[in-house]
This record gives C-alpha cells, structure tokens and sequence, in this order.
C-alpha cells in the first residue's frame, strides 16, 4: 500500500452480523474509517452504522466506490448472490467465511483476498482481537500484502492459509467451539430437568479447557468412555433413555472416545 | 464427629488413581492424616504412599481398621468386587462416584456415604480443591454431618445431592467435560493432517468456555448448524467423507443444534 500516512483507510461493512460487528468495531479502533455499511435489512444497516459513525445502505448498487477494502461478512450462502450485484471493480474485496474458496471472488474481480478470524463472535461479548487468529490468502502477492497490513492493525497473529487448508481449519474449529457449546447446552439441558443450577459445572468446563494448553487433548481424555467403564456407560445410556437425540450422541461419542483411545495406546485416565 | 480439637482426622485411600491422588494430597495439605492406601497394584499403592507419607496395602484384609474416613476411590466397575472383600465395620466409608448409588455401601456397611467431586482429574495437573463443588450423601444425619465435614476441609462448595440427581449431575458432566475434550480431540485430529499446530485453536476454545459463564450455552451458539447454512455443512461432510466416524458425529450434532436452537426459538446467530 503505497500511502502518505496521513493516509486513512477506508473500508466498507457488506454485512451486518456479529462478525461485521466485531471487526468494524475493531477497524475503527485501529484507526480505519468505516464508509458504509450495507446490510439486506435496514434496521440491522442502520443500526450497526449508528455504531461505527458511517453511512448505510440497503442497495448493492449504492455502494460506496471509494473505499480500500470492502469486507464481505455475510453467511456463506449469501456470498454468491452479493458478488453478482456488484457492479464495479473494488480496489480490494475480502471474504471472512472459513469454508468458501477464494475462488468465487477470484471468478469476478481482479483485486481479492480472504480475511478468516478464526474466533467465535456473540453479539453482546468483546473480543480481544489481539489473541484472535487470522488466516489469510490472496489472488497475488500484492493483495497478499494488503490483506496482510489491514489484519495486522488488529493482531499480531496472521497465517497464510490455502482455501482447502482453511476449510480444514474451519471444520476443527466447528468441533472445537460450536460442537463444544452444544456439549455444554446438552449438559445444562440436563440439570435443567435435576432443576441444579448451570453454574455448578463452571469450574470443570474451565478446567477441561485449561489442560489442553500445554497438553495434546488426547492424552487429557478422562471419563466412562476413555477408561472403558462399561456400567458407568450403561447406566448414563438408561438415565437418557427417554432423551433419544442425547443417548445417541452419548453412545456415539462415546464409541469414539473408545477408539482414538485404544488407537493413541493411551493409558486409560479415571 | 464429638472429638477433642486435638484429634487429626485419620484417613484410608482405596484405590490409587487419580480421584485417589489428588484427594488425598488435598486431605494432607488440610491436616488430615493418611494412614493408608490399598490398590490392587503394588507400584500404584507404593507411588502413593510415598507421596502421602503412609503405609500401604495391596491386600484388603489387612486394610487398617482405625481410620475416621475410608475413601473408596476406584473404577466404578470394581466397587462391587472391593466391597465384598472388607471384612470389619468402618468408622465411616464414603465412594467418590458420580453414578454409583449409596445403596451399594448400605446393603453392607452401617455407617456409609457418597462424596462426589465434581471436577477433571488428571495426574500431572494440580487443582485448586476451594474451586471444586463436592456433592455429599450418606445414610443418616450424623454420617452426612460427618462426611459434610471432611468435604467442607477441601471447598465451601458443598451440595447435597440424592444418587438420583448425582447420576444426571454426572452425565451432564461427561457431556461437558469428556465429551468437550473429545471435540477438541477431534478438531486436534484434523489440524494434525492440515499440519496446523493445535495452538491456534486455544483462543477460540478459551472464549468458547468464557462465554458461557454469565450466558445461557443454549443462547451462545454460533456456526453453521446454528444459522443452518447448508452450503457450508455440506462442504464440511464433505470434507470428512474419509473420516467415517467424524462425519456421523458432525452430522449428528449438527442436528441437535439445528432441533435445540428451533426448540429454544433462538435468533441464529453467525
């Protein structure tokens, strides 16, 4: 980017989701000027604008031409049918999706990149974008590089990844965030019906995620399952009995736990 | 307990496992002395020993008959067998398992309890005891004051729970803990074959297991099945077409967080 430094740069929010949010937020901190924002729904336009001192629209052919980089941060299914409505060539257009190729942005314009934060964004939590993952890529060094500053102005932490290398990164990451909170939220499902409060099970969940920093969760795998504690199963496959959804899930896992245990000759833990 | 303040609580560990471990060291570190361990293996009784500064036993006649408390601290599965082979009435014997039922102890002993720590125990990582809610049972008032005793020398977090509960409190707990390990067991699977280091995965598990602290995990949950965006659910079982065994289990829980977040009309997030 060959700029005076008195230089800001400019950017457009297509989308207005947590993670349009989370990084428009962070962009502006950094410095960046938000332009516009665009959304299919007004109100989610309009209100994400509000927050970032911009302007909105709800036209993809009013977007604004001026900006350096125009953030596409919108569900994957939608990406298709936003790059068929732009009508102009953006100096630089990135995509956030972990799954979806460069090459649906490459089939269209001449300047594009992908921009993959590899983090989980709620609506009402921030996020320190310092510790956060970005795995970049780019259709030619020179976009390489522009990609590369822009992520650099919210984390020291950047990777070059291939599309295919991405989506693998994406699929572990669905395991490791999404697959997790929906262990968690089976769990509170559960006390639910005990009528015991969530939070007594705070600590464990800190806990099991705290002891695969510095070790392999392979080898921290504990539990019925991982020491092969065939009543202990039996007995929790019964207490869901009536929980068709949760016993499979449990059996399945389990079945799972058992094998990459006995695969990883791992010492059963109690 | 009617004792002298002078008196120190005299403790026998059955079992030497982890469970068995960090209990006892936390006993010690609390002014109780062990006076015992029993395994079924020598080398583990020994290890123990050592480390508690107690005799040791791998024959269960010659358990010592003078202890206040005898923790039973084994496999579930070989709880059965331990009990048939203590041949003397003790002062107060209390298991540690979640699934287990009092009633195994009471169909033997007259003075018998449950003390339940609900928390990951693995051999290498200490754990801070003050953090680790107990959930206590026993088969009369005085044996649950006694036992609330022993439990209140490790955490104030103290609970009493029926064998009922503890069951459902303990499969919620190997939803949220094995079964959360397991996730990022998984996803560690993946990143192997991406050569990715586990390590870009940890700020997105750590925020994963922050959010949920002060939120509902129903409520918290993003991704793909949450926003139900096919495209990328079916980029990501194709993906997987070579891991069989991963592939059922995103498709399975990709669908109970498709049905739960329908069930709990939540607004999708991304």
């Amino acid at each position: 980017m060959k700029r005076t430094k008195a230089h800001t740069n400019r950017i457009v929010l297509i989308g207005a989701g947590n993670i349009a949010t989370h990084l428009g937020l962070a962009l502006k901190r950094n410095g960046c000027e938000i332009l516009q924002v665009y959304s299919y729904t007004e109100k989610n336009a309009k209100q994400l604008a509000a927050k970032l001192n911009s302007s909105f629209t709800c036209n993809l052919n009013e977007i604004n031409k001026e900006a350096d980089l125009y953030i596409l941060a919108v569900k994957d299914d939608a990406i298709k049918g936003v790059i068929d409505e732009i009508n102009f060539e953006p100096n630089l257009i990135a995509h956030t999706s972990g799954t979806t190729s460069l090459n649906i942005l490459q089939a269209r314009f001449s300047n594009c990149a992908v921009l993959y934060p590899l983090q989980t964004f709620s609506t009402t939590k921030k996020i320190d974008f310092k510790e956060v993952p970005f795995f970049i890529e780019a259709n030619n060094q020179k976009n390489f590089n522009r990609i590369s500053a822009f992520a650099s102005l919210l984390s020291p932490k950047i990777y070059n990844a291939s599309s295919e290398k991405r989506k693998g990164l994406h699929v572990a990451a669905v395991f490791a965030c999404n697959f997790t909170n929906h262990m968690y939220a089976i769990a509170n499902e559960i006390l639910k019906k005990e009528k015991i409060p969530f939070g007594v099970l705070i600590p464990l969940i800190e806990e099991t995620a705290n002891k695969i920093k510095n070790s392999q969760p392979q080898s921290m795998q504990t539990g019925p399952a991982a020491r092969n504690d065939l009543n202990v199963i039996n007995a929790h496959k019964k207490y869901l009995e009536k929980s068709i959804g949760y016993k499979k899930i449990y059996t399945l896992v389990s079945q799972s736990i058992s094998d990459l245990t006995k695969k990883n000759g791992a010492k059963p833990k109690t």
